[in-house]
Formats: C-alpha cells, sequence, structure tokens
C-alpha cells in the first residue's frame, strides 16, 4: 500500500533480565488474535527457558488486536478499515518489528530470533519462518492447525478429538452430551420447559424458542474449550478450571443413560457447564452470549475466518457427540458477506502458505497435544530432518508453552527439552553461517 | 484486499506442442516488466529445451504491463489506480495462475512447475521459489539482480562492468568515452557549439542549454544497455545490433585521446551511438527521450523503483568512464514523491526477499553474465548445494535464455545444459515427494 503511508502503534513486550547482550537470542512470540499481555502471562515456557538460553524475550501484538488498532476506535468500524487485517500483514509487521529491533537495541544486531507461538500465532510463527527465512532462523509453532483449511484434513476429526477427550475422562460421558441435544429438543418444545432450562442452567436471559440454536451452539463450544483447556493442573486460559476439568464436568455426566429423564440428563449437563463457567463460584448466572476469555478478539478472528481462515468443521453425530452438521461453504460465505461485505478466499491460505508441501522448509517445530482438538489441522509427523513434529499425547492446547508444573505430564517435560536442544542447534547453526546484511 | 474485490484479465501464452499430457512438466517464464509476446520471442531457450523436457511453455504476463492492464487505460492515471503495482502481487498472481492451471489443464495436476525469467523476471522466478515452494518445485533466475538492493552491493559495480566492457572491447575505448563528457560541456558552451552537436549527432529536435543533463544521461544510458546486450551475434533485444556491438562501437573510439580534438572525439561518439541507434540505417534522427525497445513499460518499472525496487547506482569516474555521481537516496525519494506521491521503501526489499541471507531456500540457479552490468547485483557463487550460480563469462544480460546459435561461446551452451540437468533433478525429487493438495 503506497498510496496510503499510513503508521500504527504496535505494541510490543520486552525482556532482556536473562539475555545475553553480546549477541544472545531472542525468543519473539507471535502474537495471536488477542491481547498480548495475556499470551505473555500464559507463556510460561519463554520465562522458563530465558536463562538457560541467555535469551531476550519479546512479546508482539498482532494488529487489530489488544492496543494494536490501527484506527483506534474506528479499526472495526467497516470493512474499509478492516482491509488491513490479514496474516500477511501481521507478518510484515513482525518481521519489519524484529528488523529494527536489531538494528537498534545494542548487542542485538547479531543476535538469532527464533520465532514462537501458540494456536493462530503458531500458524503465524511457522509461517514467518516460510516467508522470513532471513528474518527468523527457526520457529516453535505450538498446537498451531496449519491444516484445517479446505481440502487438507477432513472436516470431522476436530470434534471427534473433541468427544474422545471426554468419553475417556468418564464412563458414560460422551454419550450422555450426545444424547443433551435431543432432550433440549424435548424440554424446550414448551414453554414450561423453556422456563425449567432457563432456571435449571441460571441463565442471565431467559431463553426463548428462537435462542434454542444459540443455546446449542453454546453448548458445543463449552465442550469444545474444555477439551482445548483439558490441562493437568488448576489453571486459568479461557476460565478459571480445576486440575483435568473434563475429569470434573464428567463426573456429572455418569449416569447410566437409559436410566435417566430428560430433566435428569440436562440437569447433568448444567453441572457440567457450570464446571466451566463458575469454577470460581462467583458467577451468579451464566451468559450465553460468551464461552471464554475477553482477552480474545472474536470479532476481529471472525472477520479473518471470512477473509482467509476458512476453517472447514463438521459433525456427523456418530464419531462425535453433536448434532450432525456438513461444512457449508457457500452458507458460510453468505453470512460473512452480509455480516462483512467480504467473502472468503478458501484456497488462498493453501496457495501462500503451502497446504501440505511445506517439505522444503526447515527449522520448525510443530508440537500438538494429543487431547487437543486442534490437533487435527496440525503436523503430526516429520516431513524432514528440520521440519519436525512433537507429539505430547497427554497434551491439551499448547500445554508446552506453559509454565512448567509439579503436575506436568513426563511427556511435556519431554517436549520442552526436545524443543529447548532445536532452539540451541538453530542458534549454533545460525552462528555458523554468520552473513553480513 | 477484500474491501475491493475486482478482478483483471491477466494475459498468458501457452504452447503444448511437445507437452507430456501424463504430467509432463512446466516451464512457467515470471513476465517483467513489459509487453508479454516480446518475452515470450526472447526466450528461445525454453522453446530449444521444451521437446527434450516434454514440457508445456506458459508465458505470464506481469500486471499493469502489456494488455495485463488491471483498469484499462486508467491503470496508470494516479498513485491510487497505481496501488495494486507491487511484486508480492505479481508473484501471488503468478501463484494463482498456476495452481488454477494445474486443476483445469487435463493431464496437469501432477505437473511440477519450474519458473523460469530473465532480468526483474528473473528476480520474480527466484522469488517465487522462495515464496511460494509449494507451486513451483525449482527456478532459473538469469541475470536477476536481487542483490541490487541497499546496503548488499556496493553501489559503483554496476558502472564498473559496463566500463570494463568497453575497456576489453577496443583500445582507448573507455577512455575516449570518460574524456567525451568534458569535451560535451567545452563545446555546448556555446550556442554554435550546441548546434554542431545537435547535427553531429543528428538529433532529432535541437539541444538546448537546459539539456545537457539529459543529453549526457542519454548516451550513458546507451554505453549501459550496449553491456546488457553485447551478444555474440547479431540480435535485436533492446535494438537491431550488429554481433559484438561493443566492438564494433569501439571502432569509431579507438583513437589516440590525446591526438585529438574535442570536436573529433565527439565525432567519434556519434558514430559509436549511431552503431546502437541507427544498425539498421532506417533511421532519420536519433531521439533522446528513449534508448530502447517499446516493449518495456518504463513508467511502471520507473513506479516500482520508487516504491520497493531500490537500486542504489553510482560513478565515481575513476573506476569506471562516467562522471561522478553519488547514489542520494533522498533526492530519489523527492523525485518519486513529486512524481507519483509516493515515497520508496529502502529497506523493504530486503526484509521481505530475504537480502544477502538466502541459504535456507532451495532449487534456484542465479546465471550471470561477466559482461552484464546487472551481475553486479547477481548472486555469483553457490551459496548451497541447492542454491546454485552459473557464471557465463562472455555472456551478456541473460544470453542463457535465447536460442541457441552458432556464434554461441561455449561457456553457454554448457550453461543451459547444467541448466536443463538442474530441470530434470528437481522433476525427479518432484515426483518422488508428490503429496496430494
Amino acid at each position: 500500500m503506497y498510496v496510503s503511508d499510513g503508521t500504527f502503534k504496535q505494541r510490543y513486550l520486552v525482556n532482556n533480565e536473562h539475555w545475553d547482550q553480546k549477541g544472545g537470542p531472542i525468543l519473539f512470540y507471535t502474537g495471536n488474535e488477542g491481547d498480548i499481555t495475556w499470551f505473555c502471562n500464559n507463556t510460561g515456557f519463554m520465562w522458563d527457558v530465558a536463562e538457560d538460553l541467555g535469551a531476550m524475550l519479546v512479546f508482539a501484538e498482532h494488529r487489530y488486536y489488544g492496543e494494536s488498532l490501527p484506527f483506534g476506535q474506528d479499526s472495526y468500524s467497516d470493512t474499509k478499515h478492516l482491509n488491513y487485517l490479514t496474516s500477511e500483514q501481521a507478518l510484515a509487521d513482525f518481521a519489519v518489528l524484529i528488523r529494527e529491533l536489531k538494528r537498534k537495541v545494542l548487542g542485538a544486531q547479531e543476535s538469532p530470533v527464533i520465532a514462537i507461538g501458540g494456536s493462530y500465532g503458531g500458524m503465524l510463527s511457522a509461517w514467518l519462518r516460510m516467508k522470513y527465512p532471513n528474518v527468523v532462523v527457526g520457529a516453535l509453532a505450538a498446537s498451531a492447525p496449519i491444516w484445517q483449511f479446505p481440502d487438507m484434513v477432513p472436516c470431522g476429526d476436530f470434534y471427534k478429538i473433541v468427544t474422545q477427550d471426554f468419553a475417556r475422562s468418564g464412563l458414560n460421558c460422551d454419550v450422555n452430551i450426545r444424547r443433551s441435544w435431543k432432550a433440549i429438543d424435548n424440554i424446550s418444545a414448551t414453554d414450561d420447559g423453556l422456563q425449567w432450562l432457563s432456571g435449571e442452567f441460571s441463565l442471565c436471559s431467559p431463553l426463548k424458542k428462537t435462542d434454542l440454536d444459540g443455546f446449542k451452539a453454546w453448548l458445543q463450544e463449552t465442550w469444545v474449550n474444555l477439551a482445548m483447556v483439558d490441562y493437568p493442573y488448576e489453571a486459568n486460559f479461557l476460565q478459571p478450571l480445576p486440575r483435568w476439568p473434563i475429569q470434573v464436568v464428567c463426573k456429572h455426566l455418569s449416569f447410566d443413560p437409559s436410566s435417566v429423564s430428560d430433566y435428569q440428563l440436562l440437569g447433568g449437563i448444567s453441572e457440567a457447564a457450570r464446571v466451566y463457567y463458575n469454577y470460581t463460584g462467583n458467577c451468579p448466572c451464566l451468559n450465553t452470549s460468551s464461552t471464554a476469555t475477553g482477552n480474545l478478539g472474536f470479532i476481529g478472528w471472525y472477520y479473518q475466518a471470512c477473509t482467509e481462515m476458512v476453517m472447514p468443521l463438521c459433525t456427523d453425530g456418530v464419531q462425535d457427540m453433536f448434532e450432525p452438521q456438513d461444512w457449508n461453504f457457500q452458507a458460510f460465505s453468505d453470512e460473512c458477506n452480509s455480516l462483512f461485505g467480504v467473502r472468503p478466499r478458501a484456497d488462498w491460505a493453501a496457495t501462500v502458505y503451502g497446504g501440505l508441501d511445506i517439505a522444503s522448509h526447515s527449522n520448525i517445530i510443530f508440537s500438538n497435544g494429543g487431547l487437543d482438538p486442534w490437533s487435527s489441522g496440525g503436523v503430526t509427523r516429520n516431513i524432514s530432518d528440520s521440519v519436525v513434529a512433537i507429539v505430547i499425547p497427554d497434551g491439551a492446547h499448547h500445554l508446552d508453552l506453559r509454565y512448567n508444573n509439579e503436575y506436568d505430564p513426563h511427556t511435556v517435560l519431554s517436549a520442552r527439552i526436545q524443543e529447548v536442544e532445536y532452539f540451541k542447534l538453530w542458534i549454533t547453526q545460525a552462528r555458523k553461517l554468520q552473513i553480513p546484511g
């Protein structure tokens, strides 16, 4: 964009407490769709390894999220203002920022930079290495579903993994959730039933007939979110939660499905939902219009999904515990058009980011947790000697990026050790190859 | 750009005379700043090797050049319309076109695609491989000055090479050209002198005092162009020319510099210029407002230079035969601003295309001619096993991309053989790695 030469303030956080000022490495978090301070606080791994590596830590915020709003309060006002929100632009921001830091910070000129990110931030860290290998010597892409795009992986795998998480966390757990959708239909058929539902779930606004799809979608997202954050210890990522939260949820759903009424079944579901929404006990009522932390930028992400980040998901109700729903690109595109006046380019991500064909790249770690539904679109096999996969069977969404914890399973500890070993290898390689410029 | 979802017609030429329809390779010319039919006719190499490789040939026009004008006649009307003219957009066009061809052309689905280009087109072919390694399996970047950007190579090398070409093509040739600038100053000091100059050079419009800088720039560009097209046989690329045109030019400039008057010296210069401008003998007068074929899009290229393609050049009058002129970024930027209302981003090319640090890429051949001034910014040493340099000592600007000719030096013949060997290697590799998607 040379016709408009605008600039904006991009927020980034720096810690150089442990940095070796004589060219010590820089660990650079490629911010995702949210407030960067939140990612900074939830990426303990970087803080844990900084001393060992003598590393500077940088957390860079993604444009249009947190405080990095190109047009301030108007950034989301219309499609025209949203026009500069793309992953390519975010990557360019990161590349420019890194080069600027290396130029400006005394001692950083020769510092090898490693990109780190989780989820969409992990996709960005992998893509940053792919597109700007001159800027970062390698990337750790944690729980990065870079293949969750059209025609790359089956659209149903995501919800299958969610279902498996519940199935293995308690007897009858997935079966009872699968049955709950019909029970909701049955009970909501009458006004009394609707009222009962609203009361049973302590909903902030009582349900109307027209809210039912939204109510089910809210529950579905609740189960998905639980699968993402099924961590082995108490944590507060999307919500404050107990350790192994799905096990706690499933305690409320362990009854024999053939022996309970719809009311009893949904009573269990409501207890289960409260585990997610009211673990602290401070929540007077449940709000079906939101399912997670306010630190994520949902509208921005929805816009990105409506343009480049087209990620097909589907359910069949057989291999998963949800109501069957096909992936319908046309309906999605129409919705995008009515919301934002844009239509998604389903094929662009595959063109620009390589699709399944990423073997020519180098120095990328793709780590995935076996419990994480997003591992459905992740790289879970080694692509080459230097584009490698680490699988953490009992890990949820980017568990490896969190602080070490006494309850960590040994698989995540060994993943972190491997990750640091790769970092050291890349740093050594970079020092050998050092080229001016 | 999702806010505007415009499309335009991009021209591309296809030849499948020799194509093996069962997945035979595609040689894809990444069009540069000009009419694609002209590049098609001047890239005989592709036609020469098509049968051996069973290859389809595709020549794709670069947006904003030839007939591929996104806004038709308005494409160049103002900066707003020019806004979509960038190398990144051109690469994206090529990537989308290739994927579309592979999808649509029966038998092309598994075809490995090799990018080929010369000069800026060669830069694009290298960058296409760097940025879209999923789309092309390799690239031949002929005479591609990917390092002719700020802080990568000395700005004076370009004109040194021009000078060396003249120095070795005839006794005193460079010395007499170096002296000519002062002689022009001396003679043009009087009106009679100006008139004499205009007559001696058969200029279409008589010189005025204020035209002198332009006149010198025109001569300087003439010598540069001759260096670019100093081919070993009669050819018509920038102009119709005899074989080894600089040798012919230098025959008019072989006198002992100490023994001639300014008039005699400039008489020789004018004869020399006519070799370039009037080899056919059909040119009634010389026009100082143009130096080469009308097939190149000068305004578009100037806009690109004023945005991304910032290529510093300079002269010192000692190691080269030109008047000393420093590289002055600020002056250039001001000129861009007054012409187009844009300012160049001097550092962007290094950020987005890797600068000197391109070792992590693969399957790129950089070929350069020793006579070609643009080799100053070219990759003339092997970077890795698969990012390799081929130097053709007696080659001018992308001689290797031209048809085989009986006068070809053996160095260019062996370059072409090597290039085809790499093509075959990449094709074999690609077939082994074949991944769906």
